[in-house]
């Protein structure tokens, strides 16, 4: 008892201390002492959402795991507005919102928050299937940094991210390395915090389904130093209206970063060794980075990619498309791997880049899977990409 | 001309592939097309917020850089409302939220957020003194890793964070360590985020103000695995009751750590080439793990310390202060710096620290600052603690 009001006593005098009169805007003033739990993840499956509002007319929750998108919360007691899902939620991983008044926010409640682009919405996991993969689970966890490299193309340090499997810092042992893009208006950090990968690799690595292997997320933006808060110039707003973004420079840089991970990182060198894969923007990069390096990537993949590049973009790197593509074939690469859902707004795209792979008799492996643009989708790529490698 | 259009096509369409008919919610929904922007930093140094919001009877920005704590905003066209500080706001990193119909939210246009035991707020990083310090500069940068030990205390594999100085992967140098402790309802993600640690470490030795070390920043609360999200427990609210906490057992486990860091990265060992430093919870966890192991570190920091133990708490660890402290002194330490705000709610039991240690003749360093309990104060203790180690 004791015990109780003493850590009471203390976090509060430490919130206090912190944020001063704030608590006359909390749940104090409403008159409600309990603690407000969303999301809850019922027995059944079901997943209950609440927002507490003292002045709402409306709470919307927004998500798309919801079969209309959006559903309206019902208030009950104290302000907290409530609505559980009809059916069980499927394990994944989703975001989703409230809109309060018209107003979209995040879930109070809930800590895990997302990034896509410039929009924060809150984390719901739900284990039991493939969300499994993306939760940390009690086997050995590789190391996740943060680090920089000089890009003599962009004339300053850029951040990377970079996943050594467990047991790296004392193995004494050198690994192959998967390069992993993200799209526009994303960053070093999307992969890790969208895309949950490093769980995945950790999960896929300890079931023995995939090799131990140095994963490097990279930065595509070539115009930024790092993610947002993190560059020399103060806060940048995400944005996807970066300069210098597809149109060919970074692709061109993209030796600068094998260069750097080859030299600071224990790594095995040489095509076998190297994979590379990257979503929307990404899978452009991926393509042309590929196609101009033949000989340099064992393994590619493509995920709901950007084929083309932007119209009106001229740089070498995006000519003689044909030419590259037979040169790159005749090294022999291991796998180059496309997926793309049947509902996605760069389908044809893929539909074409088939058609010229299949013409010209060129090895691939097709995945089509359900839906659209979306991360459910690249997470579920990277789950069966990962394998295939090394 | 072409480009901006495409990019903006792209954007557009990625959003949507990842949010459907959400965008009926969003700006478009009000008929205004232009971009909010808050918080926007003045020529004159004042700040202006900036909140859109459709149906909102009152907007108010709360933050403790403001006087009286929290200020209406006015609307203004296109439902957006506006608050500029009357004075300039000085350099340094402040958190912030609004009140929209007396519900606290965060900016909707600044995806830079701080989360503060179960809370987030957004994040105000104004440059030009000491907040420079706080950003990312073009200097080399250290690495920021996410790494696991195993705590046989715990039973299972605890995260921490590890920052090795530039140059580290290389140099095949040995380096200093300084540990450094989070308070209650921290984790080993708090100093990193909210005490901007690693760009003050960065700018210091970048400045020659401080040594090349690694800090290793730890998780206190010994029954977590890590963070929320990143526990295989699933999502785990940040709380400030945990079991065991503040009741020894991260006292006693802390060799543990020490084993790990020092088998794990090039560390200069001994008492010389440690030193260990911790706010609130962390300065009493700091107290207890100094004078529990005296001939281990050589520099001791308390910032804004608990120093009595929980009442009603039984430990060894907590025992027989006065012989401990005698033992810690007699192992020549180098430094044990002791800094509290005026109006701290922790003052008094710092006091009567500072008392027994003046009664008994031992040295100690004393910084008293302004203010209370607040991450302004800690930040500004790492700048002065760190530069006189080692």
């Amino acid at each position: 008892m004791k015990r109780t009001i003493l850590t009471i006593t203390f976090g509060v005098l430490a919130w206090l201390g912190g944020f001063g009169c704030f608590s006359c805007f909390g749940q104090e003033a409403l008159g409600y002492k309990g603690e407000v739990v969303s999301p809850q993840i019922n027995a059944d499956g079901t997943v209950t959402f609440r927002y507490q509002a003292p002045k709402a007319v409306t709470v919307k929750v927004f998500g798309d795991f919801i079969e209309q998108r959006v559903a309206d919360l019902k208030e009950g007691e104290h302000n907290v507005w409530e609505y559980t899902t009809p059916t069980p939620v499927a394990s994944g991983m989703y975001t989703y919102s409230f809109i309060v008044n018209g107003d979209r926010v995040i879930d109070k409640e809930n800590v895990a928050v997302n990034r896509d682009i410039a929009q924060l919405t809150s984390i719901l996991l739900v284990p039991g299937g493939i969300g499994d993969l993306f939760m940390v689970q009690r086997v050995p966890h590789g190391t996740v940094s943060k680090t920089w490299y000089h890009s003599k193309t962009a004339g300053f340090d850029r951040r990377l991210t970079v996943y050594t499997p467990a047991g790296y810092e004392t193995s004494g042992k050198r690994y192959p390395v998967l390069y992993v893009l993200h799209g526009v208006g994303g960053d070093e950090d999307a992969w890790v915090t969208q895309g949950r990968a490093t769980q995945i690799m950790d999960n896929l690595i300890a079931s023995g389904k995939a090799k131990e292997m140095i994963v490097v997320f990279t930065n595509g933006n070539i115009s930024q130093e790092a993610a947002p808060l993190e560059n020399s110039t103060g806060y940048t707003r995400p944005t996807t209206a970066l300069p210098q973004t597809m149109d060919g420079t970074f692709e061109a840089a993209f030796p600068e970063i094998i260069s750097f991970v080859e030299k600071t990182y224990r790594c095995k060198t040489g095509k076998a060794n190297r994979a590379i894969c990257g979503l929307s923007m990404g899978g452009c990069h991926t393509l042309w980075i590929t196609v101009n390096n033949p000989g340099t990537f064992a393994y590619s993949g493509l995920f709901s990619a950007k084929v083309t590049p932007r119209q009106g973009v001229e740089s070498p790197i995006y000519e003689n498309f044909e030419e590259k593509l037979a040169t790159y074939f005749k090294s022999a690469p291991k796998l180059f791997w496309v997926g793309i859902g049947n509902e996605d707004f760069l389908y044809k795209e893929n539909v074409e880049l088939r058609k010229t792979l299949d013409e010209a008799g060129y090895p691939y492996t097709y995945r089509e899977s359900e839906g659209g643009h979306i991360w459910r989708n690249w997470r579920l790529y990277l789950t069966e990409f990962v394998p295939l490698l090394f």
